[in-house]
């Protein structure tokens, strides 16, 4: 096959005038779809309906006794934890189960850490002079909205196929004690798809780090949301931190937003049992009772592992097709690697793909005209910032199958045709063609 | 009457020993009550079983036409909006639905101005070399330990009959700039009842404060929580502070947590435009949406002001029988004014007692060991310390009407037999007397 970048001016001018004329007939067919976030779609939301009408009448009493329409059991209930202790690996002991959101978990183990220091911090972290997290990128743009926003700065490092690049990553960590954290989504990686391998795991928990607090907030968004039949498993970070000797090392998060109802849904939060008692005696001090009623109702619905895996086989044979339609459109026109290369994920909520350097903002402007919104370019990086701007995040799962089908065609030809202008520029072929206004 | 003040020797002697009598004929019953907390009974949380079922199949648009199983919506239902606005006593718009817990509200209002400073700070509140809340005393214990756990300095305020001291507070804010925040429950205030006058709400409002980012803390727990068949008003304090202008010194807090379920229950925050716009922004960091289930589930109870009046009157007729069972035993046993004084709530959870200098925690100590556990005496003070050691805070909500009974007996008895104590230690009375161990 020739390339992209081998053709010669007549040739590229060709290309470029033929994928234009498809862009434009794509455009012509006035389609409106917003693909920015990863949302279930309707017909996902519908596996959790019975939520709606549980826990039911009379059904208030825990496992344990207690009353769940009152004060009480700020560490969730033990059927709670234990089902979620599935999703972060760790005994039900030290797994907790609160709120609604694990982001919001993570924030909260942020701010305690900045205002009062985490449990083996000699300063709060707002008191020292500077402070930085790990972020590899491309990554999750929660979390890095979440650390500007407390003035921490932002450290990118790179996502290998196998996970963070650990030379990089323990050379950072070793000299520079301003370091306190580092952002991991271990598992189909928010947008990468990347499962991190047990040697990069034992590398994490083992390494040498110059803070003596430094913390990896281990977000494992995906714990059980495979887009394979095959069940990837990954090697335990609170195992492999506890080891190591550093048992106080790993947060890890989780909930069922992408299982059930996002905001309708259970979080958690697991660590050591230091770790979780200095978490508990400040998020006491925040409210006094989680939303026990809201933990039986997923209990009733999913009362045991079983009932999980089975409802998340169900939400893949939902998404599953919709990735398999976004592959289908990109093989159609992007298979030319010097145009742009993509994952195929097992498992999580996304498509990361990269165009040639300087392409993806005008992807996304082009793909925005033609109907599609898309996630905005350089959104996966501190910041905002993508110093080659040429990372794209596709979230297929909200579109109907047929509107996936149509909106995964407007994006590839959005690519093809921002890589063919830019290549056009790079050729200096400066004669207009019809663009879109 | 004589009161114990006025007896000699003899005839305080005489009275301590029947007291001490009647009290270890009570502790002999075995009894076992716990009423530290303002809890609601379980016979009130019955009130909302319907929760339980709720929203029901297919039940899950909001009036907006907003999937509510789904991310978005950060400001909560425009018709949960428009029902907590009149817990809060602000416009829907001006009306935030977020979360399960008002008191959370209130922590991320704080550790946000902490970190960042709010709308009208120059610095971040870490930031300046110390920090003060004004707190008018007795008051809510978890405000106190919130304030305490960031390091905060408290400052005691008197709440007389109308609210808080006002010549007091109008002077230390005029002066000192390091006052950034006052603790406010304006109505049937925690513990001691108080309903802050027009004129208090309308000092606080228009008071010179040094600080130009003074906030008050609203927390407007009961404001549908009445004890009469008169739904009391207050002042609109967003109204009085728009007037007055100061536009963003309140910030009105609420909940349902005394409505249907404490932590099963949803939560509001209502303050003027900038501050609402601040905050969003800030918890939009923290989580991406609220649970707008639960929101749809409060509005399928409740969907009118009407609905919920109706659901308070059948609160109201649980608990108030309760109060009047403490009024009673207190009645028979504690009339003498120099034993102790009490208020006879219009509305809340809590009855406040007064007794002399040095008896309260005498007083819960022996109510512990003849088995009623009560707050612990401080609890209502910044750092649990209540200066004359006078104060105790009755909870009789949670317990049935024969428990309530004999409780109260209980603890009619325990501050009685503190008093007669402390009287006789205060005459030098040094013969023994079968005390409790």
């Amino acid at each position: 096959m020739t390339t992209l970048q081998q053709l010669n001016n007549f040739e590229l001018d060709k290309v470029h005038r033929k994928i234009n004329e498809e862009y434009n007939k794509f455009k012509a067919m006035g389609i409106q779809f917003n693909m920015a976030r990863g949302k279930p779609a309707p017909e996902q939301l519908a596996l959790a309906e019975q939520l709606l009408n549980l826990p039911g009448s009379g059904n208030y009493m825990a496992s344990d006794g207690a009353d769940c329409r009152n004060y009480g059991g700020e560490r969730g209930l033990p059927e709670a934890r234990e089902l979620m202790s599935a999703l972060v690996g760790a005994p039900p002991e030290n797994t907790l189960v609160e709120g609604n959101s694990s982001l919001a978990l993570m924030h909260d183990y942020l701010v305690f850490s900045l205002l009062r220091g985490n449990s083996d911090s000699l300063l709060p972290w707002s008191q020292e002079e500077k402070i930085r997290f790990l972020c590899p990128v491309p990554g999750y743009d929660y979390h890095f909205n979440m650390t500007e926003e407390y003035g921490i700065e932002m450290c990118p490092v790179s996502l290998d196929a196998d996970g963070p690049d650990m030379d990089q990553v323990e050379e950072l960590v070793a000299e520079d004690s301003s370091i306190k954290g580092m952002w991991c989504v271990p598992k189909y990686s928010n947008p990468t798809g990347t499962i991190y391998s047990d040697s990069v795991i034992k590398r994490l928990a083992s390494m040498t780090t110059a803070a003596p607090d430094f913390r990896l907030f281990w977000d494992n968004a995906y714990a059980v949301h495979h887009l394979t039949e095959k069940r990837i498993t990954i090697a335990n970070i609170l195992d492999a931190c506890e080891s190591a000797g550093h048992p106080n090392r790993a947060l890890v998060f989780a909930s069922t937003s992408k299982v059930t109802f996002p905001g309708g849904g259970i979080a958690a939060f697991a660590s050591s049992t230091d770790n979780l008692q200095w978490f508990l005696e400040k998020i006491g001090k925040r409210s006094i009772v989680p939303d026990r009623i809201n933990q039986l109702r997923h209990m009733a619905l999913l009362p045991d592992e079983q009932a999980l895996h089975a409802l998340m086989d169900a939400h893949r044979q939902i998404i599953d097709p919709k990735f398999e339609a976004v592959h289908a459109a990109f093989d159609r026109w992007l298979t030319d690697p010097t145009v742009a290369n993509w994952t195929r994920p097992k498992g999580g909520y996304f498509i990361s793909l990269h165009t040639p350097k300087g392409c993806a903002r005008r992807a996304v402007e082009l793909a925005e005209k033609a109907g599609v919104t898309m996630t905005p370019a350089g959104a996966a990086f501190p910041y905002g910032n993508d110093p080659e701007d040429s990372h794209l995040r596709i979230a297929p799962t909200f579109l109907s199958m047929e509107e996936i089908e149509q909106a995964a065609e407007g994006i590839a030809l959005s690519i093809r045709l921002a890589v063919s202008e830019k290549a056009r520029t790079k050729n200096n072929l400066c004669y207009p063609i019809t663009t879109p206004e």
